[in-house]
């Protein structure tokens, strides 16, 4: 499928150094089919105006257009209601709005928060902060070899006291698929609300929020062709019915007096201030994008070109790749290192030829430090990219070995 | 200069129901001209990928791209350092920070917050909750017969309990311009630091945060040609450095442990998560635009505008003009009610005539209260209206008033 899809992208038909680029990090951010890029574009050229405010033309359009997509993200993840759907600026704010608003909430000391060290910072401070405030504790369901976590240590580490399971549905380091379903079966038979990290699975899979049982689920449209600022936060209506906003002004008000103020109702009392109406807007074309290729196409095309690059840089002397092994499960993106390279030397490297690859501890310290590592590489896949990617990043790396190793 | 300027915005140039498109509704949301549309657009086919994090080609440029954005803004506000710019969602998510933190961690009991009765709920209800949370007490600048605030007044109010004084740099409603750098001066005297609410302002007049004396200022892309999604907050160094994050994760992180986490420096430890990217290289574009054709060019233009207004409006018969008088300043926008017919009706009738203002309350229900009704009416203008945009504005109030009396 890829030559067709890769003519969506303009910014894949350029050259860097020299080379044709070969864009290897989508987990970090995607690139933007013309579609999207174009969505905005009509966006501002005809319909823009402020939402829910206005009763002139403009107005009405803008508003149809950013609660259009509101439904198509309700649609794409399966929600029931619309209203279940908070537009904010990514899966950072969604997973803080959780954290500050809910868990604040709902948490005393004693209760335990239960979450993976595969965790992005993204889904560990703000628990950390969470628990510092309430006096929580928190938990970690221990980390397999292999870079998985087994059901067996979900039940022993879930317990009655846990009030809050927060998981990442797929780690951006290590490419696993964690157990959300069967974890969210077993946090809410002791009693437990279910918070997923979508950040990385909802570019890539098919995602229902209903089929998995998880209570809340963000994500950012920029890793999903979408553009930058933009994201959602799913919540079941009678959770997101009882928090409290954290930000205030603007539309999210009901009645507002000198000294009291009363909310409205969800989703607006979480959408303070002018909301983010274009990036809705290209979301919302990027639904439609991944949606008529078929998120299934994606995820296969996706976890194909994984294991192809597992084959192929297994090859490669002295690289070490971590998280699953050869045949096993992994969604598109390969972490690894070379022997005696610096993780930052090698992308820095590969760059020179054209290859975008990213290299650092991936806002995942606490899992470098299970990996022994300061920093790792990492090549990741999506739609648009195809084996003679890979290839090329494994000639690359080829030469960076020679290259290091000529320098001993 | 206005046909000329005119052309640059593409969503002018069309007709609504039936009529050429009359857009004065820009106080809510102004237009974007075709070089903000294509530098985002640009951005995207050429530059696009995470900041910050990474080491290749595209990595840079777009780091290069946001961060450069990061200095545009330092000067178009004459900041001294970038790092006191903060980029976030806009001017209600700034005010927000400055209250959640700043405001959270030096208020005690007793202490005072000084506000006017003009606030937008963005620049109010924020501080009504920090008060609430701290014990702190809101104090109200009292507002004149025309809508004006008096030095006087101003002394009276603040007093050394007053730790902060917010106050709006232009009314979204009356059109004044609030005396910010007199009332920073005495906000300072007894130690209080200075909150500027400068979503109306920042489109419309040169904005020197060190000359006006302000010690923390935010404002929003979208109400001054750019993007959706994307404003910044000016703050103090001194102010910044002692502030704790309010989101946390991605790169505003220092060192992350299971257990423990420190923070980046500022601006980054305010910046969790994937940034606003192409809204602030759209933000840096409209700064350009706005810096050629000249922020004083614009002011005057706006004012005047809204002068001429006046003159017209004030001669329909059974209409309301709120804020300063005839002659008097006011930047540009002119909030009105015409006898007998609500102001909701008033929008959706002329709108049949293809001109887009605004009824409700502005997100000012406090002020609606002052001036005695529920809702008004009010036309904003911007570089891209001129006085026959005015006139036609006039004409269709005519035929409003006519259709409603025969109505009776």
């Amino acid at each position: 499928m890829n030559a067709d899809i890769r003519r969506e992208f303009p910014i894949l038909n350029q050259t860097v150094n020299g080379h044709p680029l070969v864009y290897l990090d989508s987990a970090a951010s995607s690139q933007k089919p013309i579609r999207v890029i174009e969505a905005v574009k009509r966006y501002y050229e005809t319909d823009n105006a402020n939402v829910h405010r206005g009763v002139h033309t403009l107005g009405s359009r803008a508003t149809d257009a950013y609660e259009g997509a509101r439904e198509k993200v309700r649609a794409f993840l399966n929600a029931r209601e619309a209203e279940e759907i908070i537009f904010l600026r990514g899966t950072t704010t969604g997973l803080n709005l959780v954290a500050s608003s809910y868990a604040r909430a709902n948490l005393q000391k004693g209760d335990e928060i239960v979450l993976t060290p595969m965790e992005h910072h993204s889904n560990l401070v703000p628990w950390q902060m969470a628990a510092k405030a309430t006096g929580a504790t928190l938990k970690f369901i221990p980390l397999q070899d292999d870079g998985t976590i087994s059901l067996t240590d979900v039940e022993a580490t879930i317990t009655p006291r846990t009030k809050i399971v927060a998981m990442t549905y797929v780690s951006n380091v290590l490419g696993v698929v964690n157990p959300v379903r069967e974890t969210a079966e077993i946090a809410h038979r002791n009693g437990a609300v279910m918070v997923v990290d979508g950040a990385q699975s909802t570019p890539h899979m098919k995602v229902d929020v209903q089929a998995l049982g998880c209570d809340f689920y963000a994500f950012s449209g920029h890793k999903m062709c979408g553009p930058t600022g933009i994201g959602a936060l799913y919540g079941r209506r009678e959770l997101l019915e009882r928090m409290e906003p954290v930000e205030f002004g603007g539309e999210m008000i009901d009645f507002v007096g000198l000294y009291e103020s009363t909310f409205k109702d969800i989703p607006y009392r979480f959408e303070g201030g002018t909301p983010i109406i274009a990036g809705a807007v290209g979301l919302a074309a990027a639904i439609d994008f991944l949606t008529e290729i078929g998120m299934d196409v994606i995820d296969a095309h996706d976890r194909k070109l994984a294991a192809y690059a597992v084959d192929v840089l297994s090859g490669i002397e002295g690289i070490t790749i971590y998280g699953p092994g050869k045949g096993q499960p992994r969604t598109g993106l390969v972490t690894f290192n070379l022997a005696d390279v610096h993780a930052h030397d090698v992308a820095t490297v590969v760059d020179q030829e054209g290859i975008a690859i990213r290299a650092g501890h991936h806002c995942c310290q606490p899992l470098m430090k299970l990996l022994n590592v300061n920093a790792t590489a990492r090549a990741s896949f999506y739609l648009y990219n195809d084996e003679q990617d890979i290839d090329r990043l494994a000639a690359a790396l080829r030469h960076t070995t020679n290259f290091f190793a000529g320098l001993v």
